[in-house]
């Protein structure tokens, strides 16, 4: 359970000041959007809305956190919330309609991601959590898949947990990792969580503990026969493997059959080419060969380029950590607020001096075209506007074309629907669906678009609207009064 | 609470191992250290401990981690874990012995930052939790302080939640950066948890949700006008001052003053040169400037250099995830196991190609040596073998100087009992007693030593008993039977 005070304070005085005001049940669209490709790749696999899910479930505010809210100063020393207010906040239940893109999906920047409409003060609140959760294992899910990818249909482990960040950063980690392609994690609590297969077999500690590596090995096979792997680089790696065949044909003689060995350091690939001669001369051609060791994608491409003999590849920290680039730039924009005089959408944009940064207005929506089965291109529009007849676009990345959508067979809007007024009502769908759609998705994109960019657009009624914000809000920042 | 399945599985198949062959109460010591420096700086600053005290007084397997552990299948698909062991396991409860560094101290690589001795079974199943929990804390910390000096003596914002890594990713980078030196948190979670004070006014949405900046401000100011800062870059900076100014000067009418603008976009020390200028011309020369935007210890020292007017400093990102260094490389290695044939302590290694990846045997204590105050080096002894009358040491970072200690007045052995039989002796420090040290041990560190290496060194005996070890250990790995 994450408690609603898992936010940022200044949600909770924004709240406050819209209460205040009477603005708190004015209808409010919200988008949550990420603005660049993790890792310099040019896909991200969506996750963490079922967190997500699981948050908003829970979403109130009980005594507790009223009685902490009741003690925030301000910086003037005196309470920063009226009681009155905190009242009415421990009243409020969650209300607000949200369509997202279901968990596993590809995605690119600027796609709205989910869609937040209800209560200005609840969409507000609920910010940072939802930016939170979607950043990073979005994040992560990306990652694997990366990794995946490069072990070219070999088992990935994760192994990450004991250098994540937090001990929910490696739950998050395994979790989204499993989604993006991760065979198992050696992370028990994930394993019982999320219903994840969990993986492990001995550290260099069980090695040191015995007199020798010898025995120490005829000791890891007598007590866990079913789990026969043996880590073989504690002292020295290749003598370390003729003791693990020593300990293998002593176990052969009894009827079981040793698993895997476990590289963890030195030049993997030499190390596994010495080691799979070695096996296979002595008669077990069916070992598997297990590397870890600050492994990523790239490290593995070399090593599958370099003619590694390695079958299963453990990955840690530059997995669970997104070592490379450790955080996704979700953000999460207001777009348009309910006008109750008019009757219609007041549509809103945040401006800035990088075109890339202005948000997009509306009430938003993602449709992916296909062509025999595969994605080619995402336009997002805004569903009051509509789509223009020829449903042409303006490409966000190069921004001055204006160009028809490719032919196509088959469309699909993204953003579907997950909770209304309050209540999920979307399935709630099983990890492995998750992974089974993230897995299929990224191989299939990345046979069509190798390094290739994928084009994404604005539909084109919603970028001359936008156009005309720009410059109407422009105008607007002088002084009315 | 955090769960005890939070563990890599092999942790749980060492287990289960040393129980099988009745070696799971024989009395281990292991060491926690790190290897390398994060950041490329000269000096970490140890957090975590606190976490890990109230992990390890609620460590037990219960009935649902019993229950989770009964369907864990090996790889050839039969149970893992067989009854007998696993009754025994939810039997078990936390009999260590920790002697930990206090946190909030200035650590280095190589040390011991904590000790745990006790039964195998128990000082093996704790390893990762311990590891996760300090290296993230350390890092952040460490992240943190490097920051505020950057600052130089600026009030330092922690504004990270949202691109954290995990709900706990947050939490726990809030409450390090908080040792560290920051002066306030946005994450309202870690004021509850952690008595962290909170901050935070208003963010763009506040702005877009009303019609005009100028009535967005003008709003903000009435309803909170004890909280009285403005974000003046929505549309564009420059026209945001002079809103922000004309709203300053209506609220001063009523006896309210403007506390601080926030700039969040473009040239950040241009802005804030223009800004301090506009505010002075309009009479609020103590409106203070706070900045935020992708900052580091790099972009304020950057800052700062160029002169900008900027007083506060929100940084969120890259402290939070530690963008530039995200994970610390920490080990926990065993050290030594009692041997009760020859009632002595057999001392344990691991071997590597990498000299500084060599781990230490023993049972370690690092002394602190002191003059006018100031640390002048560590040494890293074994308690068993004890110090050399002359305190010679050997150099760990120039592997073959023999060197005296230098001239000290004062010393201080700096691993300091925490649990005793599984029960913590040690009284409880706040985070702001911690907070203190950190601050002042950083403070003190950086004058004398700046960017050079602080010496820490390997007492002679122990460094010769190390040697005997390696070549002993490189023999013992040959086959014995």
């Amino acid at each position: 359970m994450i408690s609603p005070l898992l936010t940022d304070l200044y949600q909770l005085t924004m709240a406050y000041g819209y209460w205040k005001l009477g603005m708190h049940e004015q209808k409010a669209v919200f988008h949550q959007i990420f603005r660049k490709h993790p890792f310099g790749g040019n896909y991200a696999v969506l996750a963490g809305l079922s967190s997500v899910v699981e948050f908003l479930q829970g979403w109130r505010f009980g005594p507790t956190e009223i009685a902490y809210l009741q003690t925030v100063k301000s910086p003037a020393g005196d309470n920063l919330f009226p009681q009155d207010f905190l009242d009415y906040l421990s009243t409020v239940r969650f209300s607000c309609d949200i369509d997202a893109i279901p968990e596993g999906t590809i995605v690119f920047p600027h796609e709205p991601l989910l869609r937040v409409s209800g209560p200005l003060l609840q969409a507000q609140l609920i910010e940072s959590t939802l930016l939170e959760l979607i950043n990073f294992q979005t994040l992560i899910a990306t990652k694997a898949a990366r990794v995946c990818q490069a072990a070219i249909g070999d088992r990935v482990l994760e192994f990450g947990m004991r250098r994540a960040q937090g001990p929910d950063g490696a739950l998050s980690a395994s979790r989204a990792a499993y989604i993006g392609g991760c065979a198992a994690t050696s992370n028990v609590l994930a394993g019982q969580r999320f219903d994840i297969p969990v993986s492990g077999t001995q550290a260099h500690s069980w090695v040191t503990a015995f007199p020798t590596e010898q025995q120490a090995f005829d000791a890891f096979a007598e007590v866990m026969p079913h789990n026969f792997v043996l880590l073989v680089d504690t002292y020295d790696t290749q003598r370390g493997v003729e003791n693990a065949i020593r300990t293998a044909k002593r176990m052969r003689e009894k009827g079981v059959e040793l698993r895997a060995i476990r590289l963890d350091s030195g030049d993997l690939c030499a190390l596994s080419i010495a080691a799979r001669q070695q096996l296979d001369d002595a008669g077990f051609p069916n070992v598997a060969i297990i590397a870890s060791n600050s492994l990523d994608e790239y490290v593995i491409t070399e090593l599958k380029q370099r003619g590694a003999k390695i079958s299963v590849w453990g990955v840690g920290t530059n997995l669970a950590t997104a070592y490379d680039y450790p955080a996704l730039d979700g953000v999460y924009k207001l777009s348009a607020l309910w006008n109750d005089t008019n009757n219609k959408w007041d549509y809103k944009l945040k401006l800035s001096d990088s075109p890339e940064k202005i948000s997009n207005p509306g009430v938003l929506q993602v449709r992916r075209f296909f062509k025999n089965g595969v994605p080619t291109e995402d336009l997002i529009y805004d569903l009051p506007l509509g789509l223009t007849e020829s449903i042409s676009r303006f490409c966000i990345e190069t921004p001055h074309t204006l160009r028809p959508v490719n032919a196509f067979d088959d469309f699909k809007d993204l953003l579907q629907p997950l909770f209304r007024d309050g209540k999920k009502i979307a399935d709630t769908e099983t990890i492995h669906v998750i992974r089974e759609r993230a897995i299929q998705s990224v191989n299939q994109f990345v046979k069509a678009y190798d390094k290739k960019q994928y084009p994404v657009g604005l539909e084109n009624h919603l970028h001359l609207y936008k156009h005309q914000l720009i410059n109407e809000f422009s105008k607007k920042n002088d002084d009315t009064y």
